[in-house]
């Protein structure tokens, strides 16, 4: 298998046995609270009678299914519950190449290091698309490089590590050339909770034979641990996708799922804005810092990332290792993320820490 | 993908909707209760800090993987935490395959049917070889059927459905087997607490690096729906199974994790034994009632499945529904099995109705 384990744990190893405190800019993980109702349902979980404790439905509660079904307006029958979005990933990249359409996944550059890990666990070939500078879809250079060999094309939006969110009528154009090519367009939109633009729009508007959506709770409820994400697919991928769950993972935690369910139902909108209301104003001062510090960067329009670039400081990982050392920062080398950004840092804004870390970097930059 | 959905699924939706009661057989879900330390553990984790909801490592927490090698004897690296069995006997598969060192696997009929989907989802080809009439393994049978182009050889003791515990020496001689034609040998232990013949021993015990052992806490603490098993791996093929695990699943839950850690450190043999001696009672009411109606079977030495044969009336999918409507009981038709015993039905003793049932199959038969 030609698949390096991703870079995070090198650079979160060295960070930790670093001299010194260092600010972990380098995980996905939401440093906030979870919902109130997922602590309490998860509590109430622990007391049930035996019986739900045992094996849910291999595709998911029934209950978690409908809310899901209902929240993003499609069928029931439609949403298989999955082991966190990274196995909703895995179902639908899988469904993409074993159809016998061809090997090559369009992935977008940058590139989240898991789409072409999993493109080769699955045996296709990944081939990597430029996007435009501030990360938008580049329509044309995808319909380029889009053939008869493409089995799938995967997007992800808001975008990590770019924070762009799609237009949504590029993703029309790009779902257009994948009915062409007879491939699978798999939308990632794990980060729908985290879009700072108003301007987010769920590739389920697109009616097509050919879009799967995944995403997940991991990240709008702040539990990357509890893994429960969900895949959304056209009626005729339902039964196969279903199959490969099952043989893989039987089910996924029961536990986690009742949690989900609750929280799904029981929390209010003002939960999510005040997640995105946190991330608006450590975006502003860690922007604010980085013109101090002379950055270049683009301000992320959703997600939680945001990638920079210092003059004379190219986002190595022996640089990486330097801001550790030197600046008290921990942020990820940007070839990680495929060619496009190879002299970028990323820096996660999940931490409490983001005006500490931006006043750091201002120093060490600019001192 | 040349899988057909479980028949379990088909048989209890057939049951579920049957006209009066009827008393189910069919599932393998212990109806005991789980330790009480993993109700409290779940309950304290659901308090816990916003960090300890986040991904733990994706091999699974440390703790666990620490407790699982001190109780089987093995150096932590060996271990890797899985989401459930099912995932650990994937991930152990795929290894077998991935070698280039053939495509087929040797399956023990009667099989349980996930090992032949787990083969056809992971490119390989099943052969299934017969075992003893008792279930125990026909080693020379193994040793005709195993060729260069065998990847893989499935064992499953205690064993679902036969009941049998396979002797060490005759595992010993068909991991030399797989050792002559470079194979690997998937021995899945997760029956391992109902070892009802004192004569049970794990696969560890022998010096191979053609073994991986498989289990999982699922059965041995009444908890088939939070999805915490594990594979113990040769040191050269961890590496591999780690990143597959990390490709499709990320991590497995932890909130299922942390509570099976501290349910593992914290509960005595006393609980095990306490199931052990129920099943105990349940297979003496059962072969009693077996014995009552003229039925065939062998008194299972381990897990928790009676294979049974009635005089004229085969175990087919049609006498399954005919049991199901006129004797209130639901069994499994033989022939999910694999060829071995498709006149026969399978009875699973994890309901606390095992008496009764027993009864309506003495008037059944004998009315």
């Amino acid at each position: 298998m030609e698949y390096d384990e991703p870079k995070f744990f090198h650079v979160m190893q060295y960070a930790s046995v670093a001299d010194g405190d260092v600010i972990d800019m380098v995980s996905g993980n939401p440093d906030w609270e979870p919902p109130d109702a997922l602590r309490e349902a998860l509590e109430a979980y622990a007391r049930f009678p035996p019986e739900e404790f045992q094996y849910p439905p291999s595709e998911g509660l029934l209950e978690l299914r409908e809310a899901i079904a209902e929240r993003r307006g499609v069928g029931v029958d439609r949403v298989v519950v999955t082991n966190g979005t990274g196995e909703a990933n895995y179902l639908a990249m899988a469904r993409a190449f074993e159809r016998d359409a061809g090997s090559e996944a369009l992935l977008m550059d940058p590139v989240y290091p898991y789409y072409p890990g999993k493109t080769d666990l699955l045996g296709g070939t990944p081939t990597l698309v430029p996007t435009h500078r501030g990360g938008g879809l580049d329509v044309e250079a995808i319909r380029a490089a889009a053939s008869e060999e493409t089995a799938l094309i995967v997007l992800n939006t808001p975008n990590n590590p770019t924070g762009a969110v799609y237009d949504i009528e590029a993703i029309r154009e790009v779902v257009a050339i994948a009915e062409a090519v007879d491939a699978l367009v798999v939308v990632d939109e794990v980060y729908d909770a985290f879009d700072l633009s108003g301007r987010f729009e769920s590739a389920l508007t697109i009616d097509s034979p050919n879009v799967i959506v995944t995403s997940g709770f991991s990240k709008s409820m702040a539990i990357t641990g509890f893994r429960v994400g969900y895949a959304i697919l056209p009626p005729e991928h339902v039964a196969s996708a279903k199959t490969r769950h099952m043989l893989v993972n039987v089910a996924s935690a029961r536990p986690s799922q009742h949690a989900v369910n609750t929280a799904l139902r029981e929390t209010d909108e003002a939960y999510y804005e005040r997640a995105r209301e946190l991330l608006d104003e450590r975006i502003d001062a860690f922007g604010s810092a980085l013109d101090a510090a002379g950055a270049e960067y683009t301000r992320p329009d959703g997600a939680f990332y945001v990638l920079a670039r210092f003059e004379g400081v190219p986002g190595t990982m022996a640089n990486v290792k330097r801001l550790i050392d030197e600046a008290g920062v921990a942020g990820m080398p940007g070839d990680t993320f495929g060619t496009a950004r190879k002299d970028w840092f990323r820096f996660a804004l999940v931490t409490p820490r983001v005006e500490e870390a931006a006043g750091r970097l201002v120093d060490y930059f600019d001192g």
